[in-house]
């Protein structure tokens, strides 16, 4: 089952929000089209985010064909893409790649800019599946035999152009013969753990327990818990990490009891123009999503509602975050550093 | 509205799986049908339950008057009773009251006891009335002008046979005139707070606003929170708490976040016979309140789900629990014994 993927011109996204009872795909022909998908949650988590905006791109390369301003089109389109989600900031990151990619060939003819940027979005799509990879390859030493993982919202293959981030280490792992298990926090407002990470694991045959976010603390409590995974949707300079709302939580948990707290992630969810957590921007979302659940109206009429959709968890409560170049232990401003020093692979955004 | 009332041989309560939709009554005929409304959350709230079956009692001996074995009846009657739900020990509680009004006149009629037994139920419906009271005028002292509070699950009205213990006390201080707003958690899985708490608090005229659970951490580190309020359903002889799944992880961020964490409960929560959390039976529910919400299947078929109803919080995370006979300041077991040699008129169960 693919998250994504591109075919005839056209960005074949699953339908994130139908699942786990049906198996459809919006097919999109413009990168409005992409825009509304990503806002309405039709593809989610951050890295899945990042690469269907670079299809985006890529569509409005096509679209524009006979524009006169080709160059700000996709600019423009950029900008679209990139207001729907305010948080993750991979989306940020896989356009500035689009945009750069498009300044490379300025001179050359529309077409093969176009041709350029799909190459360009497969690329980045590719890319993702492959630093998944190497994440769980690195992470997966740090789980031992038998583990009981905590999880919450969905960092898998449906976050991602596929295999996952926190899911990918599990799934590494797994593969690695070692007797793990998996509680998932059902992740409301969006049930991301309920409808996505549930079906992911159960599928991957890893076994998973589903719980109320608020039952975290009592399997803390009962020592069931031996080390918090989760992915993210941005890291700044200092090792903070911006994540699903309820991530916070878990970490003051986490520490209360003596567990580890991992977050993975790939080196395009670090945003090192943020130096800590207060300047990430927190997106709010409707109240709908919490008024009605599965489109039934749970609450009375006109109760105000205030829905975040992510909070903040201080480096100083992580104890390693996991990426595709290794694991940064008890992460900082310097070690980060240091991590992206290593070679000039990321650029110097 | 009146969460429960005894009519022409009939318990009354107030059906609040279908609040805030719908306005019904469950009328319960015998005790059987007492249990299964408590089982089955038609009625719900540590107090509530307590009440409630105390008129299962007062049913049972209507229902066994040509009995040749009527005190052993009632005494099967309130094992039923007791049965249904594990962890809170009011229903306990009243139950023995019941059954120690019984024996004390034993040696009358079947019919004077019965009617002593009607009286004894409604004397507990009373004084659960009056005692919430009290704890919303000690408790009232606690809360400033302006401001704002958390709380989880509903110890309102519909919690008790009316008034309401946590939200008793935001009633005494609203009615105090002053400026106090609410943030009510949703409680998951069984949504409360959604349901009840925002309905309760908007008919009084009391601002509240509904997050999702997650989303308390995130109030917290944006410092929108000056208390947290809740209730209970069994306090132990040092003061450790046990109330609805995730009051734990709201103390361990609110304690890491220096926001003083206050528990409302009357007397009768209080379970002297243990001595700490971990000899508290917790009670687990079925998958179908994390599965389903609203009728609606959320999840995959065949998916684990582990779904405990209650959560235990340590004392020492507790500022204060507020009671009828006063406010008990980080709570142990001397300041709680103490309490209870105040007067008798606690029994020494």
């Amino acid at each position: 089952m693919k998250t994504l993927f591109w075919k005839e011109n056209k960005l074949y996204l699953l339908d994130q929000r139908k699942l786990p009872h049906e198996i459809t795909y919006v097919i999109c022909g413009d990168h409005y089209a992409v825009a509304t998908a990503i806002s309405e949650m039709v593809v989610r988590g951050a890295p899945a985010i990042g690469v269907a905006a670079a299809y985006g791109i890529a569509l409005a390369a096509l679209q524009n064909q006979s524009s006169p301003e080709f160059l700000p089109a996709l600019q423009g389109a950029g900008d679209d893409l990139i207001k729907t989600r305010p948080t993750a900031v991979n989306l940020r990151w896989a356009v500035k790649q689009m945009l750069v990619t498009a300044k490379e060939y300025a001179t050359e003819s529309k077409s093969v800019i176009t041709t350029q940027l799909i190459n360009k979005a497969e690329a980045i799509a590719a890319e993702d599946i492959k630093v998944n990879r190497l994440i769980g390859a690195h992470g997966a030493v740090l789980i031992n035999d038998g583990a009981c993982i905590l999880t919450l919202c969905n960092a898998g293959a449906l976050a991602t152009a596929g295999y996952g981030t926190a899911l990918g280490v599990i799934s590494a792992a797994y593969t690695n013969q070692r007797k793990i298990s998996v509680f998932a926090c059902e992740t409301r407002p969006y049930l991301q753990g309920a409808r996505l990470t549930t079906w992911e694991l159960s599928q991957a045959g890893i076994p998973v327990t589903l719980i109320v976010d608020n039952a975290a603390g009592l399997l803390f409590q009962r020592k069931m818990i031996d080390m918090v995974l989760v992915g993210a949707d941005r890291i700044v300079s200092n090792g903070d990490v911006a994540n699903k709302i309820g991530t916070y939580p878990l970490s003051i948990l986490a520490e209360e009891h003596n567990v580890p707290f991992y977050v993975a992630a790939p080196l395009s969810t670090f945003d090192l123009t943020l130096s800590s957590r207060e300047e990430i921007p927190i997106e709010e979302r409707n109240s709908y999503e919490i008024t009605h659940i599965a489109g039934v109206k749970i609450t009375g009429d006109e109760i105000p509602v205030y829905n975040p959709a992510f909070d903040l968890t201080p480096a100083e409560k992580i104890s390693a975050i996991i990426t595709e170049r290794g694991i940064i232990y008890r992460p900082d401003r310097e070690k980060i550093t240091a991590l992206f020093a290593q070679d000039g692979e990321q650029d110097d955004e």
